[in-house]
């Protein structure tokens, strides 16, 4: 029989390298594009990559044309490209974003973002995100857990990441959330998830993060907007129900959705059986929107999400 | 080549005795009861059935354990049954339900209920209905369309039911109602089907039918109450829709909700692609409702419903 | 009361007029495309259309970099395209297509397709198509419904479509399918939907419609290819059951996959109750494919499908 | 700003106790029936308990007509139950059991089944069923965890469970299989969940543990039965993937099914993308399987299961 023991030599980075699904040893650039809708933008965007020799990998675009505009993200490689890295978001405004009254972001695949995780009591999202985040699925750096409880100091440890409790009141909310942006800022933290963070969090917060604090809700946006939605769910006697990750504004769960899921429910189902439905729901719901918001992949306006795929 | 002609001599009964899914043959009794919950109900119930040499073909039963309530409903072969069928009421009644409080319906197969449909302008729903009538899929008579617009009259033709058509506004709406009241009262009319009936209904309408008007509202209820809730879901960003059907209370759109179902959507959809998922949803989703509440598969209590398998 | 007799008058064409979910006014052509993939492709096709002042409405794209293929559905108006509609296959063929091994097809909104349906004797997924038919949610026209039975003949008589019926059997099969091809030929029809046609169709009948023969099976496939698979799945004990539309190829159930969907069952059900479950599922399953099929929203390549949104 | 490391204090079963959704204060005996369907049988095992003073806590029971078969689980509280605990089994059996032919299971709420996870190198259901033994889902004990390969032996450290490697090969496997035999009888295994463990076993053990190996396999079965059934699905070119959690027996992939799951994908998704998508699925589905047959939930026949509510 083998030795028990002798398995615990197995290295972290060889367990780290499983499960990717994306290929990331290319160097590419992501460019993510909106502005009024006219002829002829998509070649223009097309044609500015192509013709400086950028091999596309990922293109998608969408206009809505209701509103009249136009959203659009490319991918390219950049191993041949003949503008360098440090001149391609000069060159692509000059020549092209000022005409066109665009807005754009520009990102490398190299650039990791940073990301800090705010929980309260209930492991099951935090579970689902370290997990994730441990098998190499996200190209993120996770050095952070910011809590009001001490409960799930535990899960941290047991994934090599710093836990910061702030048992933030209404009292102290205001200087406790100082010392939380402090420490992100010095962690230089890009986005932060609240993964069943159980405290409103105040204007002065969100109005630092704009778009870039992805919460979960445990209801069907906007059915259950605020406190217990499982039980005025089961109160109202709803068939369904559901979770809604969504970006934090000022007002309360009315943010841009970024992802939602249902699951049906039935009259036999207490308010504890909606509770442990709903938590599988709210896991994979947030961890899509994380993963989505990773790579880039969503563009907010007027309060709604493009999402490409 | 066949004449085409010589088709057309197939009987209309031949056809309509396709697609059956449950065995009508038999004379069966159907028994829904609630009451306060304790032990041995669901013994004395089915004693009371087997003792009397019936033979139990289906039970379903609920308690609810928070509300301390007990919801069944059975049904049994009534060849052998030792009470008179229209004695077993006043049997029943007298040996167990006046001594444990329950409020009990009684029904059986032979009966057919009578069902009015009331519709506006659009024949999605309408057209689900009645092909699913025609197929003989129902233990049910329409013998009624009802509508405030002339142009599902086409729809009715082809089926060969009535249409009666009252223009309802808000200055006619008592006048109009009694009338209809009226003519279903002629037609012995026992419950009603709202096929996106877009017309407010008034309390005195709806008190005549209590838990006897099956409606369809196009959203995921309670999300987007009341009107347009295409629009409201587009501008709300949300990335499922749903659909809702409910029995119809004097709340608007707040009544015990029967059946839910919901299609994912994307920033790709426009306001009308909306419509368009929406109507496969509403029809599916109104003809489930239906189908229970004709199969004596519904109990409703607290403004919530229990929905047997 | 209003006269029921009154409401009859209602025309044919204004209820036809409800229910459409497409701006049918605009003229427009439908681009559909596919070659090995290069860089510059959606340049050069978009550059083509805007440099002849075609405003495009809508664009899809699809690069399989696996297989090293492009896919592109492009539609634009052509209210001001300077490009006579009739010459445009012969341009766009001289001056792009043959350059880039392009395999195109043009088609143009005018254009209605013309569709036949073959029947047996089950009417739920006759029923759907001709709802929407006649709701006018298609730009289709149905001059003709075939079939091996009578049953459904009346369905065709209330929706006013000529019913043919050709009682194959094996031995009679190459002799009345030729006749049925003579007759689909008269009629101009341009593609077929087998709505539950339960009778296998022969090799030099499909061959003679490649990808232009839309069936429903009634199974999640590759499970349960065959004859009953609601009785396989009952057996197999399955936990969801499901329906495929694809197209129709010499290997029964093995065409292009177009669209499915499932539903959940569970040990209550009995095969009775899969068939009525499946019901539901078959009819919205292939009316969604009919539509994307309508749409030129379909390309099939490698007995796969590229179904643009 | 508080110290992290004060954090660390928080003690283990603090932590242990959030996230529970069953009442387990209560002591209760389950019991699990099966027998030829007969009138009475109901009344027969709720009078025995009623009468005994057993509380009825749950109840759910299926009559399969078809078969005729008769399927039951029950369970009581045990506070005031006449019969000794350690009696019921007797008594059960002989004044029951036996008069009917039953098939049953005894369970008590106190008994802790004991669970062996084999894993091989893929981390994502592995994490899901420790994260919920973590955060005292379920009542359950899981010591040990096996696995072909060193990689996940990280992962275990970071939950305390003991990881025991066993390198089987198609030559060394009777050796190693009786070796894993041999381990999980000392440490009084009840139940083992294959967490993606890709090896195939031997038919002599899977004999040893009838309907206690749960495996999930990654396709909706019975479709893409065996190795690399994401590659197949995207090859065939379906819509829609699964995953699938059963009882393992001799035959490959062809034991009685516990549950399934599916999600939508489409042509832009490449194999890799279904990997990925496949992953929440699989840990879902197999996590909810475990639940219900943690819960004895589950009652096989006929290679089918019949899953209680």
């Amino acid at each position: 029989m083998i030795n028990q023991e002798l398995c615990f030599f197995s290295v972290f980075f060889v367990f780290k390298s499983t499960n990717m699904t994306v290929d990331k040893s290319k160097s590419t650039a992501i460019l993510l594009i909106h502005c009024p809708d006219k002829q002829g933008l998509l070649a223009l965007v097309t044609e500015f990559i192509n013709s400086n020799n950028g091999n596309i990998l990922y293109l998608d675009q969408h206009v809505d044309r209701e509103e009249g505009l136009f959203y659009m993200r490319v991918e390219w490689d950049l191993a041949n490209f003949n503008i360098p890295k440090d001149k391609i978001k000069d060159y692509f405004s000059t020549l092209i974003a000022q005409t066109h009254q665009m807005t754009f972001e520009l990102h490398f695949s190299e650039e990791k973002p940073r990301m800090a995780i705010f929980v309260s009591k209930m492991s099951h999202c935090l579970f689902d995100l370290l997990a994730r985040y441990t098998a190499g699925e996200w190209n993120v750096e996770i050095p952070l857990i910011i809590s009001n409880h001490p409960d799930m100091a535990d899960v941290a440890r047991r994934f090599d990441i710093e836990y910061h409790m702030f048992p933030v009141t209404k009292d102290n909310k205001a200087e406790l959330e100082a010392q939380e942006i402090a420490l992100m800022e010095r962690y230089k933290i890009d986005f932060i998830v609240l993964a069943r963070y159980m405290q409103i969090i105040s204007d002065e917060f969100i109005t630092h993060y704009p778009n870039r604090i992805i919460n979960i809700h445990h209801s069907f946006l906007p059915a259950f907007v605020g406190a217990k939605p499982y039980h005025a769910a089961y109160q109202r006697g709803v068939k369904i129900i559901g979770a809604t990750s969504h970006y934090v504004t000022t007002e309360l769960d009315a943010g841009p959705i970024i992802k939602q899921d249902v699951t049906r429910i039935s009259h036999k189902d207490t308010v504890n059986d909606l509770v442990g439905k709903g938590r599988d729901l709210e896991k994979i719901v947030l961890s899509k929107a994380v993963s989505k918001h990773i790579d880039h992949k969503i563009l907010v306006y007027n309060n709604r999400t493009v999402v490409f795929s």
